[in-house]
């Protein structure tokens, strides 16, 4: 049961459509779920979705096919939606195999299934990347974002060294609630964007680079020092917790 | 002038109170004002309080008391509020020359002068330190906060060796819109406290601790790490910014 | 000859069982035998069992699956028991075809044959870990301590993103005598752990996470600079240090 | 209250010399105590004798001398034995002016006061140290482990440049249950001690050294890989941790 | 001798103004003034201005402000122009005992007296600065590249948390021949300008910020990193070295 | 259109060769072309010759050779010279697939196509390597130069294990404009090489080495603390970067 | 011609075994060959040889097996004995085919070619290694040792976590003139030794290890923070350097 | 007694010049002397000078004025010549008040007292140094070497800028045994210096310079990585170290 449902269920309630009877015995059973599921090497988080309002994510690294297959259907058939995170072709194949309505996002490298509505986010979010190479991380932003249930507006290759291309979209970023901004190398862009705009710029260094990029670490020190007061930083290619951030912004009542 | 302002302005013309052409006289005035006025060592961005919701700030270190007090005058003068972060008490004394009614927060090394109001946030915003020892920060972060508008409630020495201190003040974290966690020494505050809620965490690491702390470094490359995934960081010490990150998102309309 | 049947022979001879002579044969038996033995390429060190109460174990990088088995079969003929650790299914085939009996495990990536008794710990050790990722290097403690004569509880996928799922194992956890913990990313489990309890912490670092994690070492500088004061750290991903840590613990007479 | 005193008391029932009513006053008043006073900048955990074995420990550095007489005032009204780590001689003053028999130890730059008795330890615990200016750290180990109740034999100039030092005090390695090295620049000490003995030792990298030595963080990775498998490190220069640790281990049933 | 009067000697020879058999003695009393000039703490490397254009110029710090005014006075004496850098007001004060012509730039923290004129370099050097706390660095590159006779304009506080005020002086940096810029904390100003002009652009990180900023490293690997192509750097806060490359460029015939 | 096509135009307009109109006509046209042209997943910039003198780059990592190979035809098709770094045998035969006279330079990992002329460096650019494994660097950097119009000397195999070697071509270094400095390992040869000229040396750290090299850190390192003036350095292996900055500087009017 | 070769020469024409005339004839063919040859890829230094000792050394990474097998062809040409490091089974192949009697060693890595007699040095060197993992370096270093012409005992598996297996080989350690030690993880060894011996320790901190010991780095950092004064120490794996420094020890007049 | 002394009293034996007994008297002795004398905060070597060819040196860094004092008069009080490494004028005059013919070399930082002859090495040592801020660190090489019986050269301000400075002491380079060398900010001249001679090289960093020297960092790594093969390294301005292997080195018999 998400947010969305408990609110339904109460509504209904007021509006005579559901008894008081019914709807106890319906929160009872929610309730009288175990709130986490035992499989012996993870303890799933059924309860998640009502306390931060999206179900527990699966991060597909350092797990096989089979067990995120597994893992996968337990979720759906508790009711929640589906996303994976940093997975492969072969992981969606297993998955498919049990769930056959499970969407593979190459680029941002997820799988996703939608079994239920999510409360909408107030306003777009802006996802923002400084050059081609950063699309794998903003994309697991965009797709992971749009599961959570809110709008996203892309924007690539704005990078810093044709500042043009950034200021002509001003009136975009201006537009956003909430501003993603992805980038490696020197990760200028999020100091750029958060002086242009009063919304909060949640900045996602990315590996991309060589030699003194260090794996997204340079990108990820600047960012930290951001001369820009409104910019905070996730880690290294964290596309998706950049999302659940942004999300959690845009879901604020 | 800022964004109240400008509103209450507005709302004066639709009113009735005020007449379109002393409107235009007043916005005109703003306007002719220069974008930014060049002291010669600085450019003051007046019209910061417009585009970001905040005047510019006066970062205290490598500035002198007479320097600092110089540009509150400046600040002042153009009807903004004064902040002033990382300072002295001696600054405090060169400001209340010009400016007699600045208060001096000395635990939370601030300056604060209340010229004009602010537009209030939508809820409160919790500060919680993990020790003693981040209460300077955190009270940055306080007072910062405060001074952009925000009702802040405090939460200090709440730990994790001592887990139930945190857990018997889970009522006021669920109540906060925005949670600004100070943690030093392995930084664990931020994931437990990300856990526990689903509104923005906004981590400050602090350069809290010896040997292996490395000056706030291990706070911070913990709370990049957090696996709650609520949470986003700002530099180490850097009170000021998480106030500003969770003011922008607390007047979000 | 380990402690154990050093301390049944004495036994024996003040129970009667045994002549002094018979006794004495048997002791100078063991001390004619080479503390150590040249193998050329390693100097296997029989005394240890003695000296430190379990035999030399075997470490399996940069060991090939024939030198593996050479080493596992003089450790048996030696009258030892037997743990490689960080070995793979290779060097497992190597070593049946010598040693029939030997198990392989695969999880904790480590092979075992016991071949005559040790000595019980005094009460059970937890072995802790805070995610799935983290399950080799906690088997590796589990499986290291169990073969040296421990009792083992294992405690998996309790992270301090859930704080719920390890307070419900609070009973567990003060019933231990030595308690391991594993995690990986931002490394706070230990201290939450640490602060629940009065028995010493052996906290692990794991390699588990990405980005800032920096191959374990930011789990490894938050455990260092944990602000629970029971918790010593081994080196990142060391299962079988910890394991030897506790074990010794666990034997104190 | 601490554990010796809850025995006393029970003791006392069952031998008759108090009445069930009598202790359960006592008990209950201990239980109505608060579990933590808030002096505004500290709670003070007044229930961690009885949960973790010794009372709360003031860690002097960012307190002011009037700060530090404050809480040691309040820790022995409580009936606690008193600790300060990290302190000087202003505030051992400070507190004499309250408390007149705290004693300042001005190499291990700590102050004690025991006002109540101790559980003791089960065995010796060794403290030995590589160098002369290791001292302050392996003193603040010293007289931490002795203020918890514990015997402490110390070691001191035994660093592995002359290994004849050490070899000449095996019989004293050799009859300690726990064993505190404390060692900077290479750090080697504690791997050599390690491959002596079969009882815990307990590692703490000192910040002596210059150039390549980063203050310390050599010794410290040393220590982490060392090649002897009885090994746990604790962060560099924590000779309190290391005390904690080990009476920890020295009162294990 | 330097390259201008060199040549103004060879003029004179064809001239006339100037027979040959003058203008052999005094190139042979140049070639018979040692190549270098041994002050037992230093060698005086007096034909630098013919090898490299411009004398060698003091370094300050570690030097006492007597062996500064004894170097600065070798050096006029030779007939070379002096600049001292990192240096202070008592060192100037030494110096003007000596030299009382000798300037002292206090925001430059640099010495300059001019005893002979220096070839112009061909167009002006712009020295940039994102804050008022890079003024020290940029303006050892002003004051220097001016020593070095080059014109130089400044740009101070353009910082790219406000593009504006750097989007306002684009005339500026496409009059330049050769930019120097001087950033700290994120360090992102360099790439911005490196893509708005197609002159070469030399990086200064500053040691200017806190926390993550770790004295300038931050913006000096932001920079090694840049994504625009015309980018190169120099070492934290070396204006100096900045302008003698700058210097290097503009003189090219 | 370059600036070589771009002069030749006006001249001819000045010549009378071609008419006003026929030169507003072709102006028109490109200026009409977008600056920019969005493929999706890269925005060519298309005015980029106009405005740094060279048309955009394509670098090769992260890109597919289908990709690499569309990028290309497009910047020919919009008349410009094509340059690919970082990229192999594959992707030059998928380029040549569309473009047959594109040429791939094996040991610089380049791939070029000529396709107008471009305005000629005024003077001879150095290459140098220190050791046989910088040559691929090198080579990046010699075939760039050489593609934006330069001519190069290369000087390779001259590290200062050796410096007779170098010395030996001091004739050569002297005739240079720029000089490019190609090293890994200790990185000292820009050193000796900046204290032998007056021109602008670029150096480039390479990451040829192993242990304490750090993959070219080291060798970076060094060359920012290069004790000779003249050297400013871009990051590991950025022969490209240097080639571009080596140009610009011998662009120069 | 190396330095016993020349000797052999002067010490013929003294004994009158060969003219004046003959000799001259000789040394001049010497020095009319150059002293490099430009293979294009690589200029190789013949007379080095007569400067140090020993002819040039091929390191092998980075170099094809034909490209290996040309220069080791142009090496023995040249009358020089052949040392190539870092190679491979199918490098030497290649070399093989052109020099036949070219002998491999697997377990060191290098290869060999004796061509002519090489100066003895004075003493044995001895090679310690801590652990069986440390044998590759090991054996570089005394492979190579040998073809420089000193006799070599090695000492392997005698790390300092069983001490007495050190302490077993202390005649063997006084007999040495110069040793060198390899070690990884915590790298103790060489302090353990230097301080029961006087003549020059040389440490090679060895890549073996996991977690904390980055690759080498903690050795490194332990070896040169070693408290004993008589160690110095080489690059990470650098067996060759270490055996090249000690040959220049053992071959002083 | 050092081991010239003894080789003295061996001669005087043979010479008839003592009796087997006075001399037997006088070895027990020497050998009844403890070899170590505890001083309680250390413990006096006063077998090194037989063991390892010079006596104790006092390290002084942490040690107050009266404690080397203390130390230095019970060092020269068993027979041994005095050596105070790192120090200061105060040490000095508290030394001076027990010993008056102490004597403080300011530069280098050391005291020295010569009571009684030391062995003579076999050839000069050679001290270079790269600039004048490295004297304090060479000096206190030379001062080192000087004091254990060595003729040393001084060759100071060579440093790579200007190469010929160095080419023009070729000489005196090659009539060295050993060659220490001293370097900061970059240190490439261990590299050049070992390229010229094949005597033993020990590089000695130095912590001169700013910026990203790190405190001597990028010297020590640039002398790790030396392209020369001649050269070992020491810990950071540890010049008396170098100094100590300088010296066993030259006293090789």
């Amino acid at each position: 049961m998400n947010r969305l449902q408990l609110r339904a269920l109460l509504d209904d309630v007021q509006a005579g459509a559901l008894t008081p009877e019914a709807a106890q015995d319906r929160l009872l059973q929610v309730l009288h779920q175990a709130p986490f599921e035992n499989l012996g090497f993870a303890r799933l988080d059924h309860h998640r979705t009502l306390r931060q309002g999206f179900p527990e994510v699966v991060f597909g690294p350092g797990k096989t096919p089979a067990q995120i297959a597994a893992i996968s259907e337990r979720i759906v058939a508790a009711g929640h939606n589906l996303l994976v995170t940093r997975t492969t072709a072969e992981a969606h194949a297993a998955v498919t195999a049990r769930l056959p309505e499970a969407v593979f996002h190459e680029l941002a490298r997820t799988i996703t299934l939608r079994t239920s509505d999510v409360p909408s986010g107030k306003g777009p979010i802006v996802v923002a990347a400084a050059g081609t190479a950063d699309l794998p991380v903003a994309e697991e932003a965009a797709i992971s974002a749009e599961a959570m249930g809110n709008t996203v507006h892309r924007l690539y290759d704005v990078g810093v060294a044709g500042i043009h291309r950034l200021l002509a979209e001003h009136d975009r970023l201006l537009s956003a609630r909430v501003i993603i901004v992805c980038a490696g190398m020197e990760g200028a862009l999020p100091s750029v964007v958060g002086g242009l705009v009063d919304v909060p710029v949640i900045a996602v260094p990315t590996s991309v680079g060589y030699g003194a990029s260090f794996g997204g670490v340079t990108a990820l020190l600047a960012m930290l020092n951001s001369c820009s007061s409104g910019v905070s930083v996730v880690n290294i290619d964290n596309g998706f917790g950049a999302a659940a951030i942004a999300s959690s912004i845009n879901h604020l009542p």
